[in-house]
């Protein structure tokens, strides 16, 4: 474990802790208002000047305030590390899906990739897409807990544990995951999830049944429903690809996990399950892309097709279920 | 048109045609050699050592040469274009998979991408993809000719009508058909396709039922016959992801296409049909990657399951077929 902490320090050593220094820029001093109607009737005409005043400059101003606040995230979040989790497993197609990930995620900077193997060990033709992507990363290799469900829980919570043991808790990181067969939009990365300060949110397109799920946001800008087909009752009905956690949560949240108690609703799938344990409400999550013109899908629940597969492999480098 | 020829004309501004040159490098001076016999027998010995002389020689002299030739075919290789041609058309999965190629495509340089909708005009959603990756490219729209099979044969016919109208027939370039949701290592552009001095054959994964169709390559680089599961007997037996042809041939055989001909062995796919048209022997074909070790597949025939979409498009761009 020592030398892959060291390889995520060095990883890391370039993104600054500008949390602290943001939240006490945030606190704002609000002055109190002397009662205007007690000094005089003869001041009416220059309050009501004075009012219409304010009506015009504010909008102008809060969109200025807006502005900075938007360039402020932008710089601050340009150092941050995204850090992509990907559970993957043996299949024909798979080591076609890892190729088309890795040459995808090679384009985006400051990205550290988590890829955790469903088998006793890695395999190497996995390791060589690694290598040659040019992603840091670190590939781990966990069969499923007993009483887990198969295919990826217990590998997301392998690479829960490993964040939260080598990633210091200041750090400036956003935890995403990202199975290997779906499609990215590499704004995904730099417009949304290198942008999350708590947990965001976003639409998924071809995901349960729908063309596309989307958290539905208010006027003002706040998450009040889910736009989806599958199970619009839970709590947080996203799809695993639909959300990114700043890790600041992770740390807080220290036994958020994809657990047994989970399982219980394993036909729900884990996310609410998972998201419910952060202790949010949806009106805090913060949604993306909502209000874009034109609206667009950045991420795709796509699969690759199972291929009917036979014969000799010819001496190639090819991997069956 | 005119717009589009400039267009290619600044894409290919920087390449040299490098080819006339080459070629008078190439052709070698043999000498007459003297019959040694009439000579003298006491030479015999001296000439017993000369032969050993050479016999050691040889190899090291001949894997120099391939050095050479390999480190010259490198240089020359750098600057060819590769005009990579892509029928397309909507279905749910298409803006996604036309993502994914874009973000593949846009790791590659010297690259001209030629999309042809398969439709009666372009679509935005696309255009904007294309835009967005920054790949040189052209966008074109047709619907099949009247007899033809739908599905790209009369779009790959407009492109290599667009290539001959559009490109100087010295210029150093090679044309590859790519499918919208194949899967490509950038290795394939730059280490086989760019590298293709006539018609360049190679490995293609998960096709044909099949793990792998590829050459099949005898001890003396000559491809033999073809290791495939669907069609053996056809004279090249090789998916449309399988070749790339340099555009000196398309020039040459300058009526070479998907036509009516080809359509009447429509089950057996117009690769095999189209690759006849060009006069070779199988013979003549260059393979690549057969000698490399491990031996890895770097073009992989997948597809994007469909999906079961339902319900309403909540304001995103998103495609019906």
């Amino acid at each position: 474990m020592h030398a892959i902490t060291e390889e995520v320090e060095n990883l890391l050593i370039n993104t600054h802790p500008k949390l602290a220094e943001t939240e006490n820029w945030r606190r704002m001093y609000v002055g109190e208002m002397v009662h205007p109607v007690c000094t005089a009737h003869r001041l009416l005409p220059a309050v009501v000047l004075f009012v219409l005043f304010i009506m015009i400059l504010n909008p102008l101003i809060s969109s200025r305030t807006n502005k900075e606040s938007d360039e402020r995230r932008k710089t601050q979040s340009e150092s941050t590390t995204i850090i992509v989790v990907t559970p993957t497993h043996k299949r024909p197609e798979r080591l076609a899906d890892m190729i088309r990930l890795s040459q995808t995620l090679s384009h985006v900077s400051h990205l550290h990739w988590i890829v955790v193997e469903d088998g006793e060990t890695t395999v190497p033709a996995v390791s060589r897409i690694l290598q040659r992507s040019g992603v840091p990363h670190v590939y781990l290799a966990t069969t499923s807990s007993s009483g887990m469900p198969k295919r990826g829980w217990t590998h997301r919570n392998v690479a829960l544990q490993y964040v939260k043991e080598n990633y210091e808790r200041n750090r400036s990181a956003v935890l995403y995951f990202a199975d290997d067969d779906n499609t990215y939009d590499v704004r995904l990365f730099n417009d949304y999830i290198r942008r999350v300060e708590r947990i965001g949110v976003w639409a998924v397109g071809l995901v349960g049944g729908a063309w596309v799920e989307a958290p539905h946001v208010s006027s003002k800008g706040k998450v009040i429903a889910w736009d989806v087909m599958f199970a619009p009752g839970r709590p947080f009905a996203t799809d695993m690809a639909g959300f990114a956690i700043n890790i600041r949560e992770l740390f807080r949240a220290r036994n958020a996990s994809f657990n047994l108690n989970c399982a219980k609703t394993y036909k729900q799938g884990p996310e609410s399950c998972f998201l419910s344990q952060f202790g949010f409400r949806k009106e805090d999550l913060e949604p993306f892309g909502y209000k874009d013109y034109p609206k667009e899908i950045l991420v795709w629940h796509t699969k690759t097709s199972k291929s009917k597969t036979r014969g000799p492999k010819r001496g190639y480098a090819i991997e069956s279920s």
